[in-house]
Order: structure tokens, then sequence, then C-alpha cells
């Protein structure tokens, strides 16, 4: 079958090639999947770069997390699913109801265990959720990774959204998107950031309440208690691009969170000292675990969310998916169809 | 002014008649409110009847919790408000943050706590809230019992209402009609029940996933069980008609809560026994407190939410009001606009 | 082997049989442990009385829930224990971070689930726990149930017990005592009630701050308002006797939690009202899970607890030890030493 | 009346003298209060040298929060107190239930907001508790902001903390002693940090399980995993000494939390990145609110907790205090008996 990989220490672009690999076998609690799309995240380009934790990977690597297809085999003593169900891989692998714990659940993608691009998958079925059947391909691709970790970012890290409250979007990338979503289904306000007017204006297209070029306002905490009337944020989504951490600690609410995702830039204050004057809190997130997974996808099935899709690649495409992901003109999610 | 009064000792709604007392005035830390419209719920009926808590009134009272009007004149030392606001009375005097408790918090229009059946009524600051400015009168004289009571009822009390889950209404009242407004707009999926076949397609109108008419279904239990494969309501807002709480904690998810509203019906079975099977929880829900009340407005802010009214009586026709709601052919609010 | 066996269909203690049955092997995930001590809670009478959930067994079936042992043999791929450490299984197999649900969790010693009263039991390794060093057999063997079943009472329904809060423990069986020595451990103050003076007194050496004979105070609940200066109790644990349940309630403090357990007598008077002005919640209490489990195992280690033992019978005395809990003269734990 | 004041402007310890004050009077609602011992805060030493939260402080100020006294006469309508009665004032005026804000709620001793460090002292009835009757004067001084602190950090910011779990003390402070003191009332172990092996001995006397120091050993983030067989600390009280908040975070279990206290160091490594895959939090503690200083003083009064004193001053001997606490040589809390 077709597959890419990522050659063994890869630390470069380059190091993706395609590739043929052996049909896998569905073991004993295992499916055997046809994958239909798969979607990038910016912790796939850092894979192949070499920076992802852990390093260079020490094996040829399929890549990516985020993946869905159709159940085509299973394997001995599988109740969970049937022939033809439609379903994606969880991100952690035998992380049903933990708390999520990059060291001890291996990650699709990354270290030695394979992601999705390849023609054909297996997972445990304990590692599999079906997606909600509105949804294309391409758009349930996208929930794994990005989807989940704007939910736990939420929903699920300390205080649970609740309608009404102020959500701060740092930035429209995919977990702001993402978020932005299920934000606006939970009932909440949003208020998203970007340093592109045309992107703010499509986010206002998409749901969101309030916009903010921080190139034009540089000062964006006080901007955001502005517009909240002296309130502030109740949930920061914060995806760490430059030393963002201090300021978004200034534009939460008294009691807020910020919810910390993604491999942060160092640079920049991260002082933690305007947490005590709010009495807020910070939340490390890293995606979350199968039943948060299957909580966010009855949210999605009720309200009829739809990711939002940037642009769909072929197969063969998949380096100039990489390319255009990395080039971040992107306004949505990065798929590749198969 | 003009006003209406329960006479002490009242026990049928002809204890409710039109009266004129003296203008009030506001003292310090009050405000003194032009009442524009006020709302009439199913306690309303139990005071003048003489069988709410604590019995018949002991003085003559002016009935009724739940009013808005505008302020029109500020006691000394007030800065929550200012000459012009459209304000509501809490439910509850001096309960901002606190515990709703019946017997320490005193409940306007009741016992001797006079209510908003007024020209003018004065307020407490601390014991009024502004009103979201997108509703009519009508609608804001709706929020501070039937309002609140589905506020708490779904997002306060034990685990908070979480986009994706499913809430089952019982029946078409006050309550319920401003539980299915604000479980939609928190994302949820509400199935509804009621004996009329013609309540259930107006409440579907008004969002209403499912319907489900209970002459017809009698275990309508294994119904809620059925239309949610397998898995029931993870909120049950219980008005408590004839004995339905067995068969509410019947209809939960694993883990689900009933949050309990009214003076319940006593007859039936009320066994708890199905909470240990299901890892269930029961709620007792009393109104709110101020906060509860200010998180709800602003949800309802947000989401531009519209208490659903049946229909508007005028002073002069508030023992018709009465007399209306007792006959239960209501569907949205009764109130009486002045 | 030598075990105990409950006769298919029995209906009294008499389908309580000795036998010998082949020795049992470990599969592919699972353990053999060498039982040193099992012990008895009330629904190991109802079991072989055939009144238990799912009524009378459909196979003859070996008893009883709680045992501890030595691992005697590994399976393949077990990591999770190695040869010689001291093991106690979980009531609900594969019930590890999940709501424990006695619909899809099948619970040892019931059904058709074999229990621990035999010499040899084979559990999955994800099915059993560590138990605290510094506890003799019989006293690790009381965990399982009766332990857990306070644990989760206290600590994991609704609000988690906090220090300096009051715990009302209804009457001194099983639960009620592990409840004692965990709420005085976690810092509370703990109100125990019995109708002997004589249990009072034992409670009182075992730590109770206060005790109350309710067939002298009949008005318990009022009792309870007294001794807490009109606070209440913040936690009942409510084991079910005749019809206590409205009366708990009665005793709670405003907002507290009254945790049910066991199979309630249906008897009295279980309406819910007095939650309403309480705003207080009820909690369906089923045991527990494997990860509440490990928690309270901390507890216990940390704090040195150890949990009160009634009398001690051999394998042989089996009958005698049913015999001797229906009597209700234990105090403290029944337990039966292989 | 005997006073001391902090003179306005002041940037030194000199600014702290000794005065003369009228005698204050109580006005409606509130209480006059003899002061019988008062309790010195690292803040408090910030505020004479004029770098605490608004720089030198306006006014010549009386300083200190913490004071404990007797109610010897009461303003009108009051109904908290009688006279006799021992309280402590609030370290947040008007801060009853809600979240503690520097900004909106002012504080005793800072700013214009005269402090305890005076034979009289008015305090709003609202914003007194009753001190536990068990305690000296000097050890319920120590309450209001060190006790509190402490309390807040453990108990209620995030997950409060459970029996069994493991707690992380940096240091022998006034709030981390306090601590040690909550968390084994609670049923915590308790893991303690000194630079001086003399202190943690006398720690350990005080009930820390384990001690741990940090000049010996400068990887101690390491060795709490190690001393707690890989699991980390549930819980860690930060205080904040020289960049210590990354090591923390290092030190803790999964889904753990810190919680950070006092004014920072802002040197070294605040890197939040570890949350992410420890799915930690971090929570800003100022103090807390009436409710939890009241829940607190039933966890001490219950649980008969001491706080420890280090040395006593009288009024006259203030300056020397000051000095004393500034020595650090103190182990306990210092305190001035008036």
């Amino acid at each position: 079958m077709k597959a890419f990989v990522i050659k063994a220490g890869s630390s470069s672009l380059e190091g993706l090639q395609s590739t043929d690999l052996p049909m896998p076998e569905a073991g004993p609690g295992q499916i055997l999947v046809k994958i239909k799309a798969a979607a990038l995240n910016y912790r796939d380009l850092a894979v192949p770069m070499g920076v992802y934790i852990g390093g260079p990977v020490p094996v040829d690597l399929v890549p990516l997390s985020d993946g869905v297809g159709e159940v085509v085999a299973l394997g001995e003593g599988i109740s969970r699913f049937k022939l033809g169900d439609r379903v994606a891989g969880t991100f952690f692998r035998q992380c049903i109801n933990e708390i999520p714990n990059p060291t001890a659940h291996a990650a699709l993608g990354a270290g030695s265990t394979p992601g999705v691009l390849a023609e054909y998958v297996v997972f445990n079925a304990d590692d599999a959720v079906a997606v909600p059947a509105h949804l294309s391909d391409a758009q349930a691709a996208t929930l794994p990774c990005a989807g989940l970790t704007a939910w736990n970012a939420l929903m699920e890290a300390g205080h649970p959204l609740q309608a009404g409250q102020t959500v701060l979007l740092l930035g429209t990338g995919g977990v702001s998107l993402q978020a932005l979503l299920l934000a606006k289904a939970a009932g909440a306000q949003v208020i998203i950031t970007s340093s592109s007017a045309e992107k703010l204006e499509r986010a206002k297209e998409l749901g969101a309440d309030m916009t903010l070029n921080y190139k034009d306002i540089p000062e964006w905490d006080q901007e955001v208690m502005r517009l909240t009337a002296g309130h502030g944020a109740d949930v920061v989504v914060e995806v760490g691009g430059a030393g963002t951490v201090a300021r978004s600690m200034r534009a939460l609410a008294q009691g807020g969170k910020v919810s910390l995702i993604g491999v942060l830039t160092r640079e920049g204050d991260t002082s933690p000292h305007t947490l005590m004057l709010k009495a807020g809190s910070l939340h490390g997130i890293f995606v979350g675990n199968r039943r948060m997974f299957e909580n966010m996808n009855k949210a999605i099935t009720i309200n009829k969310l739809e990711p939002f899709i940037d642009k769909s690649f072929s197969l063969d495409e998949t380096v100039a998916a990489y390319g255009y992901l990395h080039s971040q003109k992107h306004f949505g999610k990065v798929v590749i169809s198969l």
C-alpha cells in the first residue's frame, strides 16, 4: 500500500518521503481502517524537523495523528465497531479516561508510534472513536488533535466554559478556529485576535463576536478589558506565539483561566505574577483522552458544527501540503485526501 | 399609587385585591423603581391560597417576585445603578453569592416580604440587577424566578451542563420553557414532554430536538433511553408533577443529575433507589442567588435569548391573569404590564 | 482446591455449601491469587437469599467480593504485578476510571461472576490493586466493597469532604465504621448514631466526636442541628435502614449532601422535598472504581488507618460467619481467614 | 491610644514609628476591637519599604493585616458579634464570598487602608470573624493572612486537597508551616524543603513526612519524583523564592497543581512549558475571602491545630520584631503582643 514516512533521524521536511509499505493486519482487539482523509497540525512540522518532544524519530515513521477512515476488517473480539463504520484514531493510545500523559501514552505519528498517512492503518479498537455522521471525511479528520485540544482547553480544564462567558482566542490557527466553533456552540462570547485584517474578517463570518488586530493594538490585553467593560476574558486559549502568556493573564477576568497549548516559544515575559492579582489559573493542555473526544463529538453532532477546511491535497501532494502549512498562509485546516 | 395585595390570612384567590398604597421612598442604599411589567409563577397561586411555605400571609402583602422597572430615585450611597437603569429585583434578599436558603433569605411576594405588583417598589441596590437590553419589559420580567430557577437547575447545581449533553424537560411550564432556551444556547440536545400534541409542536418550534407525549407513552423513561441510544438524559429538570421523580431517575444517564424544582406533589414513588444504579444525583433547586442571575443575564444577552410570553394583562386585569395561569391553558409566561 | 459456592437458584443461606473446585489458571493478562482472607458485607447475605439485584444466582457461584491474597502465578503480559505481591480484586470488573455501572460492569460474587471465597482465584491484572502494607490480611480484605463505598460516599460523590466539615454516619455497620476512619483522617468532625449505647461507646473510642442514640432521640435530625449550632451535617452517609432518608435531608447543612448506600428499605418517607430548602443533593453510591480504590489506599497508608475487625472465622466456619453477620451483633467487620 | 504608623512615602523600615492616635469609634455596622496580638508577614516588610503593590503608602498608615482582639463596643445594628467575642479582621474588606481581588477589595495595612497595629481598631462587622477558642491570642493572630493563604492554596484553588495526596512545601516560612498543619490535618503526606538541616528537623517534629535539603539536592524536583515512587506532588505550595516555579512544575504529579503565593522573585525560569506534559495547573493565590476563613477555622477547631509561634515581642519592640523577621532567622510566626 502507499504511504509516507519520515526517515529515521530526519531533521528537515526533506525527510518526508513517499513509500510502499506492506498491508497491515488487524490482530485481536484491533481494527483495520482504510484512511480517507488526514489533517496536518503544527506538531506535524516539528516531527520531521526533529524538534518535537523526544527529538528526531528513531525509525522510519508514518506521520500524522489526525485521520479518518472506514473500518474494513475486524480482529478477534471486537464489539465497539462493525465493518463500514467511519472512525478516527485517538491521538494518545490507551488513554481512555485517564489524564493525558505524553510520557506514558504513545502519541500517533511521533517517536516510534506510526501515524495515519497511509492507505491502511491498524488501530486498537479501544483507541478509536466513531466520528459525527454529518461531517465530510476531511472535516472529521481534523478532530483528533486540533479539535480535541480546543475542546479540552474550553470544556475540561479547570472550570468548564459556561454560556455567557467570554473566550479570548489568540490567532486564527487550527486550534483557535476549532475553539471558535465550540465556544459559540456553548453560548459563549468570542474575541479573536490576528495581525491580518482579512483573517479577522473571515473569523467574524465564522461567528466571532469581536476581533482585535494585535498589530494595530499591541496592548491587546487592555483592549480585551475595554471590550468586556472591565470584566476580562473568562477563558484564554493561549497558543503561545511570541511570549504572549503574561499578556494573556492580564486579559483575564477575576477567577479566569488560561489554557496553554502547543510548543511555546520560550521568549518573552512568562512571569505568572498576574495570576495572583486575578485569582486566575493556567492549565497545561495536551490534546485529551477518548472520553473527552466522545463528548466533543456529541457537541459537534447536536450543534451541526463543521470544522473549517482551508485546502485539500492528494496523497501525492503531501510535501506541498506540509509546505503550505509551513507558509502560514492558511486559514482553516490543511488536509490530505486519500 | 396603585397596587394589588393579598389580604392577611388569605386562603383563596379572592384574597387578591386592588388597593392604593402610599408611595414608597428609597432610603440609604436603596433604589425606587417604577415597575413596568411583572410575571406570574405557580408559587404566586400558592401564596394567596395560603399553601405556600409558611402558610397564609400574616399581613396584607403585595404579591409577585418577578418584576422589572426603571430606576426613578436613588437613596444615599448608590453606585451600582443610575437613574433610568432598567432593573429587576432578586427573588431572595441579601443572597449575593450565598447558597439560597429560604429560611435565612426573605423571598419577594411571600411571608411578610412585599413583592412587585405595584406601580413603585423599593429595592436594596444590592438586591437588584440590570436586565438584558434586548428584552422587552415583559420578557425581562420573567427572569428573577422562572428564568433563574432554570439556569440554576442546568448550569449551577452539580456538574454544569456541557455542550452535547442531553436535557430532559418535564412539561412545558414556565421553568421548562426557560430551560429550553438556555439549554439550546449552551449547545445541549433537548427532549421535552407534554400530554398535549399541540404544546409539543410549539416546543419544537422553540428549539426542542425531540418531543415525547407522556399520555401516549407512559413509560417515558424507557423512551428517553431509546431516543438517546441507551445513554439517557444527562440532566432532568424535574418540576414534580404527579410522582415523576422515580421515573426521572430511571431516565438518567450514568452519572447524570435530576434537578428538583417546585413544590412537589408528594404522591407516587419517590424512592431514590435508582440513583445508586445510575451513580446519579438529585439536587434541590430553589431559584438562585444574584451572582447566578448576573451570569444568566450574560448568557441571555450574548445569545439574544427571548423568554416566551403567552399573554399579557393590564394591572386592572390582575385577577384574570391569576385565573388564566390557574387554568393551565398557557404556553409561555403570563405577565402583567403596568 | 477448597471453596464455597452458592447453589444455583438458592433462596436461603442453606444454598451456601462447601465444595472442591478445579484449580484455576491465569490466562493472558491475568494473575492467580492465593486468597488469605475474605470479608462479608450485607449484600453477601442477599445473594444466597436470592434477593440481590438480578434475583437468585443462575449458576453455582463462589460468593464474596472482598478478598485479599498473594500473587502466585502470572499470565502472559503482566507488568502491573510481580510474584508475591499482596492484592485485592476490585468489586467491579473493568471499571478502571469509569462511573460505576452495575449493569455494565460485572460485580464479584453475584450474578454469574465468581467471587473470592476459594483458596485460589484468578483476576484480570487490571481488576486488582496492591493493598496497604501495614494492614493485616483480614484488615485489607475489608477494603474492596465496604471501604471503597465509604470513600466514594465521602470523597468522590458531589463536593469532596473538606477538613472541618461535619459528617453524620447512620449506624455502626461496616460502611459507617470505615467512613469513621476515613472522615477523621480527612480532618472532619463525626457524629455517629446507633440504638446501642455500647456501640456508641465503642464508636467514640474509634474517634467519633459525638454520638446520638436514635432510640432515645427519635428526632435525631433536630439533634444534629443542635449539636452543630444550627449548621447541620455537610455529609450524611445514608445506609438506608427504615425510611431514614427524609430525616437525613433535614439534618443537612445548607448545600450539604446525602450519600445513599445499599439496598434501601423502601418504606418510610423518602420525599426529597427538603432538598430544595437545603439546596442539598442526594448521591447514589455503588462501591466505586479502581482509581478511587488506589486513592483510598494512599489515604489509608499515609494515615496508618486500620479497619476494625470484629471477628474472624476459618473457611470451614463460613456458614457460622454468615450467621453471625445476619445476627447483627457485630461491631466491625466479619472476616474469613484462609 | 498607642499605635505604630508607617509614615507617608516611607521607603525603608525607618518609616515605621510609634505614635499616639485618637481612640476610634464604632459607627453603624461596625465593632470596636481591643487588639491583643498582631502577627507579621513578609508583605509587612514590603509596605514600609515602599515596594508593595501600589508603591509607598500615600498616608501615615497603621501597618499589619493580622491581628486578634476582643470586641469592646458595638455600633448600631450588629448581630454577628456580642461584647467580649474574640475576633480577627479579614485581610480584604467586603470580600465575603467573592473571588479575592486586590484591585477591588481594600487590604488591611496597605495603601490607605489602616491595619491592626494599634491598641484599638474598628472593623465592619462583616469584615471580622470569630477565632477558634483553643488558640492563644498570638496563635489566632496568625490566621488572617498566612493561615488563610495556606488554606486557600491547599483547599480552595483548583482541585481541593484529598486525603492520601502528597503536598510539597517550599521552605519553612509562615505560609509553609501553616500549610504543614492544615495538610496533615487533612490526611495528606507532606514533603518540605529548606536549606537548613535544623529547620528541616523541626519541620519533621511538626509532622512533615519527608524533608529535602535543596542545598544538598539542587535537583529537588527529581528527588520529589523519587520520594513518591514516580508519582510526584499533587500540590505544590510555591512561595516563589528564586525562580523555583519551573522546577515546582517538574515536581508535579500528572494533573497536579501549583499554588502560587507571594511577591515572586522575577528571576529564573518561569516557563510554564512543563504544565502541558503534566496536564497540570498553576493557581494564583492572594489570601482568600471570609467564607474560606470561616471554613478554615472549623478545620482548626475540630483538629485542635496550633499555629507555631517563633517569638513574641511587645508593642514597644515593634521595630525589633520587623528586624527579626527581616533577618529570616525565624522558624514560625513573629508576633507582637499588646
